[in-house]
């Protein structure tokens, strides 16, 4: 535990439980690295499954990743049940090696939504390529889908 | 055939192989049911390994079913190899169905890019619920990622 | 006034007392031809000083119109008053001619948000040029800004 | 001139250069106050006739800022002329203040694309407040439109 008394082990073992419930997460095989209100750490091993017809990680993996990186890093700053409600993302390189990381941020917090930034990196040794970026809205349960 | 020489049935056969040659698509069980130029339709069955912790569709599905959908629409319309560049998407419903359907079209066609829109659909028995929409750009492959 | 009660001048004459009280909107002569909930057609003459350097309109105009016709839509189709708390446009093709028209529909509305598509085109004598594809959501006041 | 060579204050000047070629960004008072290889920062004073019915700034002149600032990021990190193609843009806070600042940087650089990022911010004495968040792909001349 910090000095400010907030316990950072704990809170990554809940983000954790969160991430195993998602059967889809699972199927991915995603991780949950690193976790602190605002900013996430998402990660997971490049699987020949996970590929698409030129061996890259399929766009849909990489989307995926960034899309649950936001959804943690606007969850946890706003400290409520969120949803993507939004996001764009931008393939920059093919996202190829051994695993995808994705980084996300919370830039601007709000009482229902935030607005978060996010990149995927694909790892290959002790290499890291940019392979994405993201920007997208994250809102708090409930206030989100239209309908 | 049809009399203008266009082989339908040809076409959506060879969308079918390359979908088929994504070891992603085929782990999401990702069926194409319809291809025209400019014109793609995208299914899946909403197995529970799909769904995140509510028993929705995880939005990693739905945005895989968008970007998949908006590149054969691209693609098709183009009539050379492509990637999906970048896209955005609304979430706007929770995904709650048995099957997922994504809709695209490609609204602008150029040379090198095409820009396509897509909704994609929850389905329950016979009723049909709007739960995403998503607008990206389709480049030709070699022109799209810097680096 | 038809059947439904509906007064079709009367809506229209509110949304144009709304653009007029924009300073900016009447600095670049914005001006609403069409509006119906959900539905909404904004113009203006394409004058010199909204254009960039090779003549085109200004890519900031033509994301100015994108915007306001997007709010007009999702505003009038939820019936309170609102902003658009994110959009997305891609430019297709350079805004060269007499005019601009943007025609915007809200495609799904809830209580709270409505997500709203636009298209931008150029007109020239009697012909229209899809210049811009925008996507956006607009939010109920008080609800959207985070902070 | 830096040891490096480069020409601090030519590269601002000539970039001053191409800015006040925009009858649009004249008639808004925009300046171009830092310029370096895929770096901008744009600004203007928040004179009443660029804003809403509400006293803020028009969303229009928060866009046309990150689009044009976005611009000067990617076409000085390529070195070509260059159009912007696509962007999005999150509001998240009322623009209301002396004077908008716009802060782009180019982040993934490629031959024909770039993928940059910008943040608008409100100025009021000697306080800053983030009000906008964009990312675009800002594309070659000549290969970006479609058509």
């Amino acid at each position: 535990m910090s000095d400010s008394g907030f316990n950072t082990e704990l809170f990554l073992q809940l983000g954790r439980e969160v991430l195993d419930q998602q059967p889809f997460s699972r199927l991915l095989g995603a991780e949950l690295t690193h976790l602190r209100p605002g900013d996430a750490v998402l990660e997971l091993a490049l699987k020949d499954e996970l590929k698409q017809q030129n061996g890259f990680a399929h766009g849909g993996v990489v989307s995926y990743l960034a899309d649950n990186a936001l959804t943690y890093a606007g969850g946890t700053a706003m400290r409520v049940p969120v949803v993507t409600s939004e996001f764009k993302i931008n393939y920059v390189r093919p996202a190829q090696g051994e695993r995808l990381i994705a980084r996300a941020k919370a830039v601007s917090v709000g009482k229902s939504q935030s607005v978060c930034r996010c990149e995927v990196f694909a790892v290959l040794g002790h290499e890291e390529t940019l392979c994405a970026l993201a920007q997208g809205t994250i809102t708090k349960m409930g206030d989100a889908p239209p309908g």
